[in-house]
């Protein structure tokens, strides 16, 4: 196995002391694999909460800070997060006003998230949770009733995360949440398997000349398999399957971002982006903001996803406001 | 091959594209393979360009901006700039007030960049050149008389970047570059070779159960190749190598980076921060600054690089100026 790690079981603790290392504005529990914002509690202030498997980062914890989450659990690679472990995330950023859990659409992940709110009630916190299911490649899958949850879970936590850091109230915060989930389509495309620390191997097989379109962010079967196409293929595939899932019209505006699964390199994605643009544009869609880099991974997956986010001048206003985080910052 | 592409020729300037339409603060010169910052030149500003093969993005074009470059010149992959596009480069960003030649240690970087120099010395245009060698790996290599240029060339165009934003004279500026540079050391481990898009296939063979230690960013062979150890062996060869190299004392403060090469991932490379933090702690120095991620990459190597810079006040003090580019952003 070619991993720069020290033991399987230790990958996701060591890799959070080094978070906590690099970043000490942050604050990390190791015991329960959580990263928090340094200054929560915030009183008043609505918090913010996700998590899932590791092996997607920067998602999620590289998105605690200002402008985004409050706190985000860490479970094992691929694992959802415990219900406990939830729970004290929900009780270290709770401030009064109530906590929001972002949860990515897998059945794990639904089911502890639930658990976790129903503990933080009878502790009388409140808690609403948004499911964010996003990725249009598959009605079911292996791990998902309905759809998966991928690359919208940041538009998600960029843009909730504004709105409570100015002041909104846990029903409008949760609503715009829900807003941008409807609002956005995701899909990917992989050109090879991943390989988690604990399996060490990879998890598919793909052969040499073979991709995997409509792939999970696991490594879950997508589509269907064929040969790799030319980038303007993928492209087009991409925003037609995007397109036909969220129809766009012309003239409407959208967030876009053309993300890395871990190990495809950002020549390819600019070269990427640069197709997906001019699909938009013919279209008649106008791309109002965009990120391109890599934002949820899969661990080593060469692969890469487009999420578009049909935005009005509210999303783009709070996409706009200040973040600060390991993964996304500006306007500050 | 699994790569995002259309065809290999075309990777370069269809990457360059789609960089221009994810940043409209740039601009683009397809022909000429820049990116150039979208206000140059600026009047009696010292114009900052840097340039290299293409292939370890986001250097040099990511590093475009308000606060680091003014132009990046973009090579076919992993082939230097020709002379002709550095003269269009150093003309675009020239305000009066002379331009840097930031060069990684290449042979023919070197070569091209100095004859893009006196070409524009006909042309009235003060220019200093600035040669990055930090790779303490190898005296010599492959493509490279004396060590070759890696991970310092982003502390140099940050650093040096700031100075020229705040109105450093050329001379200054060359000089604070070459501070960054004395005072910096980088130490790279692969676990994987890349494929360029021209070759199509690997450009070594590394068994399954080795690395090879000190690789240059192009898959130049390093020191030596041993058996995969695990992280925190790796992080005791590179930091004793890089302290070796270049001492620091108990007490001197550094920025440190931890880098990918570009295919590992995020999570592996924070459980080597949290290594490498650990070992320079034992030393008694203390990492003022950091960064952690892809900044400097080899296409799809799976690798990574540490690079060690001891910094004094004045160099944190430009370290922390405000920077606006694709790759580096923060401070507004």
């Amino acid at each position: 196995m070619k991993k720069f790690i020290n033991a399987p079981e230790e990958v996701v603790r060591e890799a959070l002391a080094g978070v906590g290392a690099a970043h000490p504005d942050l604050r990390i529990d190791i015991e329960n694999q959580l990263v928090i914002r340094g200054d929560a509690p915030r009183a008043d202030k609505v918090g913010l909460i996700s998590g899932g498997g590791s092996g997607h980062e920067p998602l999620h914890g590289g998105f605690v800070g200002l402008g985004m989450l409050d706190a985000a659990c860490a479970g094992e690679v691929f694992t959802s997060p415990v219900p406990d472990q939830i729970l004290e995330a929900t009780k270290a950023v709770d401030g009064g006003a109530g906590v929001l859990h972002i949860v990515k659409n897998y059945t794990g992940d639904v089911m502890n998230f639930q658990m976790a709110a129903e503990l933080a009630g009878d502790e009388n916190i409140s808690v609403e949770a948004v499911v964010v299911d996003d990725d249009v490649a598959v009605e079911d899958s292996t791990w998902t009733a309905g759809r998966r949850g991928t690359g919208a879970t940041v538009f998600v936590e960029k843009i909730a995360g504004a709105l409570a850091e100015e002041g909104g109230r846990l029903a409008d915060v949760a609503a715009v949440a829900r807003k941008v989930n409807e609002q956005s389509a995701s899909f990917a495309v992989a050109l090879t398997a991943c390989t988690t620390p604990a399996a060490g191997k990879p998890g598919f097989d793909l052969p040499e000349d073979e991709m995997e379109v409509g792939v999970g962010i696991h490594g879950e079967p997508g589509r269907r398999r064929e040969k790799i196409q030319p980038a303007k293929a993928i492209a087009e595939t991409t925003v037609s399957t995007i397109l036909a899932a969220k129809p766009l019209n012309a003239g409407d505006k959208a967030i876009v971002m053309v993300n890395g699964l871990g190990a495809t390199p950002l020549i390819e994605l600019y070269l990427l982006y640069n197709e997906v643009a001019k699909l938009l544009a013919e279209a008649g869609v106008e791309i109002a903001r965009n990120l391109v880099g890599n934002y949820i991974t899969s661990l080593d997956m060469a692969g890469m996803s487009v999420t578009v986010c049909k935005a009005d001048d509210e999303l783009l206003r709070l996409w706009d406001a200040p973040v600060r985080t390991p993964g996304l910052r500006w306007g500050m």
